[in-house]
């Protein structure tokens, strides 16, 4: 039952608007020095300024094309895989290309995947499912997040845990190559269908009736019963996910984890008997950048060689929804 | 360079709201009686009151589950595909879920999928791609979409054309069937990215610092711009779309198009020598549903006998971005 189809990850790249120190967090919203770096482990993040996901999203695409000596004609697809987004219409995607060099001419599709932090996920699924070396050959996904404008300052938790950035991945079909695509997959638990919210701004509690209010119009997470839900679940996820492969937890060469939590990254290590190293970490610097978490942290793994041509890896998450989803391929 | 996959829809339902007529509309908001029928092509659509898109959508797809004698633990993956939502987090595939009947018991993946009007479209491709027959049996589409909530009353040619209502398809990977799926794609031409627009509650505008304004939070659209690039674009994708094919848009036995507007539903007619009967309409009853304008001209074709088993059908539509999409498929 592996679906084993030759899908390569061709070239990354990313955009990381201005960085924040919690120091100068802590500082500017009168939190105990050092608070940030001791509940959240996070030492510093980027936080976007004049920068919107769209832009973002385009210049990280951009250095992914001129990583791959391609340029956006030699795209099939643009999938935007993002929690977070500049308008609600139109779709994320189609305001990416539209910032991009040869945005206006190439008239490949734009469409939006949204899972939450589980976003790129889903998108990676997705194109491996459609590349056919035909009328799909390369698939361009884009994470583009700006987390820091939905957060409430009074709540320290989610206020130094998040960070803003934008991450940009090409997936290609290509016989050649000895990389793979195995699986994907996700569930979805529903019981914590509201453990992370932003109430207002949708159909249910519109702008029109409800005027901003910090509580309503930020991002809200119940910490505990997330962690209480990942520990749970988490070990049902890697039975099923893994049931059907050849492969197992202990033998992929690396794990890329969503990086959800300081509690959240530790489940892994504390689940099962893995390796540290393995386990690729970008939370202190990076902050938790929703769907931009995962690829972020594989492109680190990647230019810093931790992750080599060849190695198994498994990228992995959770997802408000309360969702778990994997994808795994060989490098 | 035909998919020719043995993908079947199953079943289908759909959830309408209350029902509200032109002449309803008109009185209450002081439009002279008569002006929607004439220049929307608008006769009645249903408005949500109660309801919200997270139930809409939880009670369409609980009808397609019926009518295919099936229950949810039967689908492995639920998709959302729709340019409105309950709320910005979480997705509203993972509100949908937990809404219905075992959403809370069986733990399928609920994922979104966003091409605004396109949705559906996008929805069905990946569908039609991820289906297997093995990981992926069975996927349930859902529509569901409120546009109500986000017009602006002093834009008649809005406020008269859009419609609320839902649809659900359920679609099968099934060796034994007929049914077939050829293609899916889509065309996104940038120069018309901001041709519609909703400018405020994301990113860009955020809530926090614009206070609600009828203009800034209400859809807009450039309806003169938008049926000038479909009058242009719409040749240039169907040529595009069927190069490939030994089907071509006169072999075709239906079209069911979006139903973006009066003058936008006519185009098919005047570009091409094709009999009306052939281009399905549900404009003057249900008005532009958004994304679930197109299942739901689907589901009233197959419910009154227009489309039958072995026909070959056309789904096309136009959408925010700007976008041309399409799937071919043998019902």
């Amino acid at each position: 039952m592996i679906t084993s189809k030759p899908i390569k990850i061709v070239s990354t790249g990313k955009y990381l608007p201005a960085i924040v120190s919690s120091i100068e967090l802590e500082k500017k919203h009168g939190i105990p020095l050092g608070w940030s770096s001791e509940h959240s482990g996070v030492t510093t993040r980027h936080i976007a300024t004049t920068e919107s996901n769209g832009y973002m999203g385009a210049r990280a695409a951009e250095q992914s094309l001129d990583h791959a000596k391609m340029i956006l004609a030699d795209i099939d697809m643009i999938i935007s895989a993002s929690g977070t987004f500049d308008y609600p219409i139109p779709n994320q995607a189609s305001i990416i290309k539209s910032e991009m060099k040869d945005g206006y001419t190439c008239h490949i599709p734009a469409i939006d995947i949204n899972s939450t932090c589980l976003s790129f996920i889903t998108a990676f699924e997705y194109a491996a499912n459609i590349l056919n070396g035909k009328q799909y050959k390369n698939v361009l996904i884009i994470s583009s997040e700006i987390a820091s404008k939905g957060l409430n300052p009074d709540n320290w938790e989610t206020l130094t845990l998040f960070g803003d950035g934008a991450a940009a991945v090409i997936v290609s079909y290509d016989e050649t190559s000895e990389s793979t695509y195995f699986k994907g997959g996700q569930q979805t638990y529903s019981e914590g269908v509201y453990h992370t919210i932003i109430e207002g701004g949708g159909n249910q509690n519109p702008i029109k009736e409800h005027a901003y209010h910090q509580e309503l119009h930020s991002f809200k997470m119940n910490g505990k019963h997330l962690l209480k839900m990942a520990i749970q679940k988490i070990p049902v996820f890697i039975d099923w996910f893994f049931k059907d492969l050849d492969i197992n937890i202990y033998s992929v060469d690396v794990i890329v984890p969503h990086q959800a939590s300081k509690l959240g990254l530790s489940i892994f290590n504390k689940l099962y008997d893995i390796e540290d190293k393995k386990v690729k970490k970008t939370l202190a610097s990076y902050g938790n950048c929703i769907a931009a978490s995962i690829p972020l942290t594989l492109i680190n793994a990647i230019e810093s060689g931790e992750i080599s041509r060849g190695d198994q890896c498994l990228l992995v998450g959770t997802s408000a929804g309360f969702s778990i989803g994997g994808v795994l391929l060989k490098y």
